[in-house]
């Protein structure tokens, strides 16, 4: 079995070209994660979220553990087998959506407790727990549990939020079980203030993980002050080492967070947009729902490779969306999969041939110019 | 460009082995049709619908007329060609939906006027109408406008009522327009009464149609009586054209039906029954939402050969449909679109080697035995 690690290949400034072997198969980086909350990347067959060129993707301990149960996917051989998806998974700790999801949180030193949002059963999750569970889903990729801090808060209220996170980092690399091919990230914290992500990093390099997540950005402090952040904490992060952040988010974050040294993200956005009839193309958003594609004989993106723009006009799209028909979920979310990882592959490239610069502008520019014109 | 035509291929008994050849290509019969009712087989890609075997599918004339419209269809090139669907495609007449779905319904003499369930605009559908609209999605098989007599009708209603189809099945035929691949199919009503059956086949063969229907079935009148109907009524339609029976049925009701002569069937069952969480399987009907599946690790049906059963568990399927996964609606849809299918394929072998009714025996003796005991 492959040990877990990281192979830094190329370099263009900041950004950096690699691969991340796990047992379930080898990472080109930069990589975009989708994300399959529950077993299932939204209104995608598994082969096809691994024909729009994914290699990873992302599960969601909060919602398995509530439905339908760590335990349970273990009895059925793993995440992997379970939903079919014989690749890479990486999971959250889970302590994100208890935050943002669950009902009746009581935060302790310990852990925390909650109910459920489905049944409002009572359930708890410390480091140790949410190791226990990302070891039964058999994921890869197995995230520290740390709290997401709120924002905005003060640099006390940061302070204390990001070293609680780091007595739960060296609590959950204690009882993460380690087995080849399988990997812990450590979360660096310490919102908005440089010299706390310098202390948290700092703190995480000391304990040693397989990986470095930068979490508690895309968190509403917007793009210009995420890439500041990022900018003052990649330098911080070991080269050897792959860089996930967390949560991110739309293309063009993508392309600064790759030209900040990121190796990993993940974001709803590309199958939760695709399920609102949103579009994200070369030429920025479209929504699909909107009556001016209604006569359009034009595919949503002239030269994408997906299905639904090689077989599809925007008339059809654009039906599918208004009759609320299931066929139109799919076929979006597969478009956005798929920009999604040709955006990757693009940059991949690009940092391969060291003209990330030149890509990144000829990307912004086409963003820029907008939706090709109404017939 | 082929000629619409049937050929007989084989018997058994009074069932038929044959091929009817369209303008989209030659579909095997018996066959069974799903329903792609407003441009999309519900929660399937139109290559998955054909790879379940699936070589015709079914468009309904009423929504495709509200939304998105004929003539927008017609601008797109044509139903299969928006739906991206190469092969042949079978319209309804409208009258059925209209009567079934429409608001504010005025019958005449000429044809009926109603309100559209979607936006309450105000449209009208005559046999002309009906003829030039499915000449618009540029159906291979065109199915004169009818009244779906209600059900029960007294002989008086109903031969009131068959007589008005009888009338407007001649004026459909004079207001379709030859191509060549292209055929035109009256319907032969009449409700439960064998002499009125009779007349409805009679006036209708005077006419000449490429196919017959029997339509006014699988209303409420109960399977026995709808046997009943068929063996009196298939054997007054020529031997030279296809029969369809419209809007039929469970797996019971295609093997009868076939048993009885009857070449084509559609129904909404296996997709709608699909998005409920039941299964039509081998051995019955299976609702994966019962919790008795929810740590089972085998398939809905170990011999099956579609997706849901060769990749994923009962267990995951059940997760699916309580945690209300599109990917759910999408594999129990293609199981049991895949399953009506491979019954097609069997009743199709079985007519060839000559031993349908030890096929139907073995059918029935499975289905009846249930599905296999819980873990």
């Amino acid at each position: 079995m492959a040990a877990f690690g990281y192979r830094l290949i190329a370099r263009d400034g900041r950004a950096r070209l690699g691969e991340v072997t796990t047992a379930h198969g080898v990472i080109e980086t930069p990589a975009f994660m989708p994300v399959g909350t529950v077993g299932t990347v939204k209104a995608m067959m598994p082969e096809s979220v691994a024909a729009t060129g994914a290699r990873i993707i992302l599960g969601n301990t909060y919602h398995l553990m509530l439905r339908p149960g760590a335990e349970r996917v273990a009895r059925m051989g793993g995440l992997h087998r379970f939903m079919n998806w014989p690749g890479p998974i990486l999971t959250d700790s889970g302590g994100f959506q208890v935050m943002s999801l669950a009902k009746l949180r009581t935060m302790t030193e310990e852990g925390v407790t909650f109910q459920s949002h489905l049944d409002g059963s009572r359930h708890m999750l410390s480091p140790e727990r949410s190791m226990e569970i990302q070891r039964l889903l058999d994921s890869n990729i197995t995230m520290c549990l740390d709290e997401c801090t709120a924002f905005p808060a003060t640099p006390d209220e940061a302070a204390a939020s990001m070293r609680l996170s780091m007595r739960w980092a060296r609590r959950s690399r204690d009882a993460f079980v380690e087995r080849p091919g399988y990997g812990l990230f450590g979360i660096v914290q310490g919102s908005v203030y440089p010299d706390l992500r310098a202390e948290s990093a700092a703190a995480l390099r000391e304990i040693g993980f397989d990986g470095y997540a930068v979490g508690g950005l895309a968190v509403g402090e917007g793009q210009s002050e995420m890439f500041r952040i990022l900018d003052v904490t990649t330098p911080l992060l070991p080269e050897d080492r792959p860089r996930y952040l967390m949560g991110v988010g739309k293309p063009a974050d993508l392309v600064g967070g790759v030209m900040r040294g990121v190796d990993m993200f993940d974001c709803v956005m590309p199958t939760r947009s695709g399920r609102t009839g949103q579009a994200f193309t070369r030429r920025g958003t479209v929504n699909i729902r909107n009556a001016r594609h209604q006569d359009d004989p034009r595919p949503l993106d002239e030269v994408c490779g997906c299905p639904a723009c090689r077989q599809y006009s925007r008339a059809y799209l654009h039906h599918l969306a208004k009759a609320e028909e299931v066929l139109g979920l799919m076929l979006m979310t597969w478009h956005n999969l798929y920009y999604y990882q040709d955006l990757m592959r693009g940059l991949r490239q690009a940092i391969a041939d060291r003209r990330l610069d030149q890509f990144a502008a000829e990307f912004a520019a086409l963003q820029e110019a907008g939706d090709i014109d109404p017939l």
